[in-house]
């Protein structure tokens, strides 16, 4: 991956949904492929919780549906990521929340006032990725023609928020968290909400068959400490809270637009949409994709029949991201 | 339930299967109906976690097929439940690890001493109490006629582990808790692990479909708050954590007759087997059970469809009860 360029789209003092103000935002971005004289070969593909421009890369590539031949993919770190406006680089505990609809519309800026791209070829995503591509979709029906949501949802469900304000409150229980201005990590409070969160994006399956192991783990505990805990507290805790906060806000019907009417958020998608949700996912089942499509327009279900769960999307199991490769062609052939 | 007499079976120093000592034991039931003269009437219900023979007793009643006008039941109280053999009441932070085989074998005792019970017409539970029942069957194979096991296993699964680990983690990460030893409970460490717990046994069909309501709560956070806070800050720490030890033993194959070999200790099983799994459960989910089944003699596969997830069998939702009470019906007159 030694073509990607990290670029940085400076958008000044924004105006957030809640009223307060990012100061200096600052939105990170990478670009693979070249835009056409005609500008409708762009894609974008905005990253998922904890990941980077570099973690998404797996869906880009010669011969894949995403490939830099034909397209300008245009992948855009998550506000709160690390990489983008973050409080470990802006703010700190001090930091705002960031909508997901903040952060399309800071996508949409960056790509009128720096690329002249007035529509998209594709919006997709994994996870909080498929969930501002659903965002994209609602938001600006003129400017989206395909989505690709891969294990995402176009609103958090009750059940995904309880877990997550069960993650937050891990977190933050750590004394040493101290309301966000902590002097070094809390470390205790990332590793055990690392580990209380690692019986959640693998599924049930994927313990039992012991996928792990084809991950490099020798065990479950060896999975658990040199996957989930060695990554969690790698993470900067006021990032990890931010991302937690976006993830939270996803409505697409939360904003002045539908103000509130989910269903009428929906109808109002004009993009062609493929819905990737994995049979095994904890975050976003198939059941709350079903009823979502049900609203929507031009809208295909395509599960993927995995035992990874949440990680079906993830780019972790070659079969899986076979399946959506597949899908992502179907869906830009038309 | 005013004819509930709670007794205690006193067992005296029980050696366990750690090598350690449990003390001036006491196992804490109550019993139901009369046991007839050639004492082939009884049943055995272990209670679940953090449960107590009155939360197991929707079970039983006047046309239920545990009628305690047929049946002697005998609820017998998990040892580390609070109300036999547990932290809060004997050795707080020095109380040894007791597995479910050393409940079963304490329950047996129970049985032959007390009553001269020499084999069970049922041996039934919902989750831990499922658990027992099927270690039941295992160690004592001439000793059980049927078995109805609701939303349980005959072993822990990894994944399920993991998410017990989860919970321990979070708890004992509070100050407060110091290894055991607190002065007060460590409420902050029972409350962050209420609110992480609480997305567990409900699924996200619960909450989806808002079936708190139907329990009386009118909001997540109500749902949250009053229900899980309240009941998990209610218990006592180390009693929690013995009760997870115990869960975390799940194995009938775990033991000097099987010796690890799981698939040999489920073709040991004699009983008649009634396997319950809900369609919906974060627990145990129908797939452990079909592997399970797929080894034992005489086990039919019953899922309780049902949007309740692993609460489905704990009694909180008529249709399901009444679906489980069909299902042992059935199972007793055979």
């Amino acid at each position: 991956m030694s073509e990607l360029t990290l670029k940085k789209f400076l958008a000044g003092d924004v105006e957030l949904e809640s009223g307060e103000t990012l100061p200096d935002a600052r939105v990170a971005y990478c670009v693979r492929g070249t835009l056409n004289s005609t500008k409708d070969n762009a894609i974008i593909m905005p990253t998922h919780f904890g990941g980077t421009h570099e973690h998404s890369q797996y869906l880009t590539g010669k011969g894949r549906a995403l490939d830099p031949a034909h397209y300008f993919i245009v992948t855009v770190n998550l506000i709160g990521n690390g990489v983008s406006s973050s409080p470990s680089n802006a703010g700190g505990p001090t930091f705002p929340v960031v909508t997901i609809a903040d952060n399309v519309r800071l996508q949409r800026r960056l790509l009128i006032e720096t690329f002249g791209v007035q529509r998209l070829a594709l919006a997709v995503g994994h996870s909080m990725g498929a969930v501002q591509a659903y965002h994209w979709a609602a938001l600006y029906p003129n400017f989206v023609e395909r989505v690709g949501a891969i294990c995402g949802a176009a609103k958090i469900s009750r059940h995904n928020d309880v877990f997550l304000q069960g993650m937050r409150g891990i977190l933050t229980a750590d004394p040493a968290w101290k309301e966000g201005h902590y002097d070094a990590q809390p470390l205790l409070g990332l590793r055990t909400m690392a580990r209380a969160w690692g019986a959640w994006p693998p599924s049930s399956h994927f313990f039992r068959h012991a996928h792990y192991e084809k991950l490099g783990y020798s065990s479950v505990s060896d999975f658990m400490e040199r996957y989930w805990e060695a990554t969690y507290t790698g993470m900067d805790a006021n990032n990890v809270l931010a991302q937690i906060a976006t993830w939270r806000s996803a409505d697409i019907s939360a904003n002045e637009l539908y103000k509130g009417d989910f269903e009428k958020a929906l109808a109002s998608i004009t993009a062609r949409v493929c819905v990737m949700p994995c049979t095994s996912d904890s975050y976003f089942p198939p059941d709350d994709s079903k009823i979502e499509i049900s609203h929507m327009n031009n809208a295909v279900l395509r599960p993927i029949k995995s035992q990874w769960g949440h990680w079906a999307g993830s780019g972790r199991n070659p079969e899986d991201t076979d399946f959506i490769d597949k899908q992502l062609k179907e869906l830009l052939l038309n």
